[in-house]
């Protein structure tokens, strides 16, 4: 923060109360741990937003730190507490206001706004932390017999509204006791663990493998989504999550092998060979159904060598988005190999990028001059390699000399090391800026190459209709038939009705161009409303089927869900 | 067939009568191709059965030249009859007894035992020629309305009794008319073909794009299945296929984006974004559900780049097989890029394979004596690579790497020729050998590498338990988890019930081992009694209750298919 040297704003890093709504909405957990933009970043949001300093004299929104305090009442019956309490004890039972309020959102602007807001909603009756496998499937079998509502509160990085307690009843949190390795199998490469295992921590067994369980290696599952650091294996599975190196390691459908879920219709657990022609694939119709057919127990994820020293990083410059789509589309299907993280920058992010990196600023400047480079028109590429270190160095081989094809500038490591160091903490911006009313939020879907470009600017037309907004667009999970388009918008916005209705326009637009409503970050209850539109009804109706086998009383995450409990009224349909 | 020198047996090279039983059991339709085993094989496998020249003197088994006739009476009524002339024309409804016979049965050793015997039974009560997507929408409406049996018939090729029209009723012939590409996409390499289209043609199709479509390259699909000629898009959708370049470009489940079905209940039509998280995946859970929710009619397939002259042949020979296992892992799991063809044999099947291809007359035998391999231990490995030219040879020079660490012999390229050749045309070879009563059949299945040798020793025991039985297997579709055994099996035997029986041990063993009851081959009519074994009970329900969703009457693929309508008491529970 010292960096700066004109005017800096009073970014909060005051003490966080422990029982505090900020202590629940902050990124990176109850933690001080903070990250204000540079300088450079907030003149440029301030020019792009056509607004001077003034909006950061003073904060705009509501700090969240007071004690979290609430007037729900307790619906579920003492019997029924009481019964759950026999099958985890006493002790892993909660139902003060901060137990309730902490499972009730997740990680969207539209969660945040209402905590700083103290809107109150969807809380469950107590939260249970359960500590095994058996105790969950008994707690399934007890609320099935009472029809009581069951959610499931993972790393809470939900931006769908997905662990939200519409319906009261109870809320696992698999954070605390739920989170160890069932098995580790090193000739399959294979791992089994409990849904609520962390994102990082799974990691660090794996890379740490050989002190860990003696093996002859260090690992890597490769999946790094964004939210990594509030992420879990549950969530992932469940949403159909991917990581910021997919394009390599594939997304978690494809690390996926072998799960148990506990379900009102008793336990499904699938088999773990790698292959099979035994009907319909039961790993694919049970991932993606967010907690509505039942609670993810255990995950059997393969893994892949940690090989750190083959990595390979570039980056490249392109003379306009056309041309970056060009490119993209020619490493994804020259068949060289995939690279790992894959990233092109639509001319918006690209500007705000090269300024936040300080590219501007540097000799590369005059080179894209040369070029005829327009900086509202050039588009920033960034990869990474894994794999063999014939393979990675193949794999970067190909990607430089398609870019040479496709007239590009290389660019210095320095862009990728830019970026690999905000990888995992760029969301702890959102809180900082949020204070003076900022708002960062992402929003994304996939869509086949010869409809990106339309796609593209069918939604960021949308969004762009609202004065004064950013708008950075990049594709990211690439594969030969097309990517994810994922946008990141910037606005001044201090109400959540309104943003709401924001979020909502874009939701509309992406439905309308024919994309698909989601590429990782799941449907959940935000997004439910969508769901039936994009897929038609009779398409719908084989997830409502699925919904009616496993959990007939509705009581598995209800409350919009994938929308299977959505009123008609309120669906969606706009293709 | 002049190669012989000693005694030949006169194969059957006669004219094949128009209307006989051998022109639809025959492997490579109604001509009079055939293939005889080479001498030298001959003269092996005698030697294994510890047999003499004499079985080969006098035909053992019918040569099935007879016209096709029964007497099974057509039941469906002519009103309903008339409703399905009047949706797809007089002319391409049939009744004759040829007609209903020749997609009764598909290409397993009973089918054609059956059809040798004469015994016909199964057969549909008219065989319908459906020409669009329209008009098999129209049957399906038609025929769920009046609760009528359908079945459909792709390329014939099944081993699972797929096709098999149990309950009678109609069945769509798919060859003749509905077998056109619906869409050629170059930009996102995907293709829409009608679901009866064969292989070899969509292929010759993708590798003339550039005549065919005016694209800008060649293409291939990558898939190639031993059953090649005799196969069909749709069959190898519903049935989750695998083709013999499978460890590169995948099996069907990875090619397939975007299907459409008639079922009972309504059109179900998948979108074709690369990847999404909204919801289960819908093209997961309609692949492999082998005709019981509904006839699949479109199919939108991946395709790759025709790179032929990037193709690196190689095989290696390994002391032994656990030796050879160890090198599979190692280069699945190495990350140095996916060999295409990957195929390793087992001591038998090895030291058959040296014999048909005359490597044990070869120098190459003192080399095995130098490295004291064994005839009776050692292990053959063969590979292609595919994909763009480093890639590719990145891969081959992995596995160089792989097998010498593993201290394996470099074979010639002669023995890769030497499959390559016969990859497609060695199922002529069981018509020939069966006219003397030598049956060969195959199964297959899915293991984790932890149980690669137990499955394989489990199973093989059960098949080698029958007196003279030659038992190959080779490890092939190769995954970083594991890979399918494949077994082909050499008997003598005359009786399809006994030959029955036979298969059923087959299958007992391979579910009491562990390993999924099919890698690629499907689930069919014939080993429905072993899936909910296998799946497990509430695992299977969930397959039960998408049959009950889809087609609540029935009538899509009746009698056995998936074990769906099986009685409890045929099941098998061995697990």
């Amino acid at each position: 923060m010292s960096t700066y040297k004109g005017f800096e704003p009073k970014w909060f890093q005051g003490e966080i109360p422990e029982n505090s709504y900020r202590s629940v909405f902050k990124w990176g957990g109850a933690t001080r741990e903070i990250k204000a933009p540079k300088e450079r970043m907030l003149q440029d949001v301030l020019r792009r937003f056509g607004m001077d300093e003034s909006i950061f004299h003073e904060y705009q929104q509501d700090l969240g730190l007071d004690e979290v305090k609430f007037d729900i009442p307790i619906t579920l019956e003492d019997r029924h507490i009481e019964a759950i309490k026999k099958i985890v004890g006493d002790e892993f039972v909660r139902s003060d206001d901060y137990a309730r309020f902490s499972v009730a959102y997740g990680k969207t602007m539209y969660d945040i706004m209402r905590a700083r807001e103290k809107i109150v909603e969807n809380v469950p009756d107590i939260v249970v932390y359960p500590g095994s496998r058996k105790q969950i499937e008994a707690i399934v079998a007890y609320v099935s017999e009472h029809k009581i509502p069951l959610y499931v509160y993972g790393g809470g990085s939900s931006v769908t509204r997905g662990v939200e307690c519409v319906k009261g009843g109870i809320s696992l949190d698999m954070r605390l006791r739920f989170n160890r390795v069932v098995k580790f199998n090193e000739a399959d490469q294979l791992i089994t663990v409990e849904a609520g295992m962390s994102g990082p921590k799974l990691e660090e067994i794996l890379q740490g493998a050989q002190s860990v369980f003696g093996a002859r290696r260090a690992y890597t599952l490769g999946h790094f989504p964004q939210s990594f650091e509030h992420s879990s294996v549950g969530g992932w599975v469940v949403t159909h999550g991917s990581g910021q190196n997919s394009t390599y390691y594939g997304c978690i459908q494809d690390m996926v092998l072998g799960q148990a879920y506990a379900t009102p219709r008793g336990v499904i657990e699938t088999d773990q060979h790698p292959r099979k022609a035994t009907g319909p694939d039961l790993d694919q119709v049970m991932m993606g159904s967010e907690g509505t057919f039942g609670v993810l127990t255990h995950v059997t994820l393969k893994f892949s060598r940690h090989m750190p020293e083959t990595v390979k990083r570039f980056s490249y410059m392109f003379k306009d988005w056309k041309t970056g789509i060009a490119f993209a589309r020619e490493v994804m299907q020259s068949e060289a190999g995939k690279p790992s993280v894959f990233r092109l920058s639509d001319p918006e992010e690209t500007s705000i990028m090269l300024n936040m990196y300080g590219v501007m600023d540097s000799p590369l400047k005059h080179l894209f001059k040369l070029k005829s480079f327009k900086e509202d028109e050039m588009c920033l590429f960034l990869g990474f390699t894994n794999g063999e270190a014939g393979f990675s160095k193949n794999v970067a081989k190909n990607v430089a000399k398609a870019a040479q094809r496709f007239g590009a500038l290389s660019m210095t490591g320095y862009v990728c090391k830019g970026w690999e160091h905000g990888r995992f903490s760029d969301p702890y911006l959102r809180d900082t800026l949020q204070d003076f009313g900022v708002l960062m939020d992402t929003m994304e879907c996939c869509v086949n190459w010869s409809s990106m470009a339309k796609v593209h600017a069918a939604v960021r037309e949308v969004v762009k209709a609202r004065p004064g907004t950013i708008c950075m667009t990049h594709m990211s999970h690439v594969y030969p038939q097309g990517g994810n388009l994922y946008w990141i918008f910037i606005i001044v916005e201090n109400d959540a009705e309104a943003f709401r209705k924001f979020h909502a326009s874009i939701l509309d637009a992406i439905q309308r161009s024919g994309a698909s409503m989601s590429h990782h970050h799941g449907i959940g209850k935000m997004f439910g409303p969508w769901l039936e539109g994009q897929l038609g009804r009779n398409e719908y109706a084989v997830i409502r089927a699925l919904k009616d086998h496993f959990d007939p009383d509705n009581i598995m995450n209800p409350g919009g869900t994938l929308g299977l409990d959505t009123p008609e009224a309120e669906k969606r349909f706009l293709k």
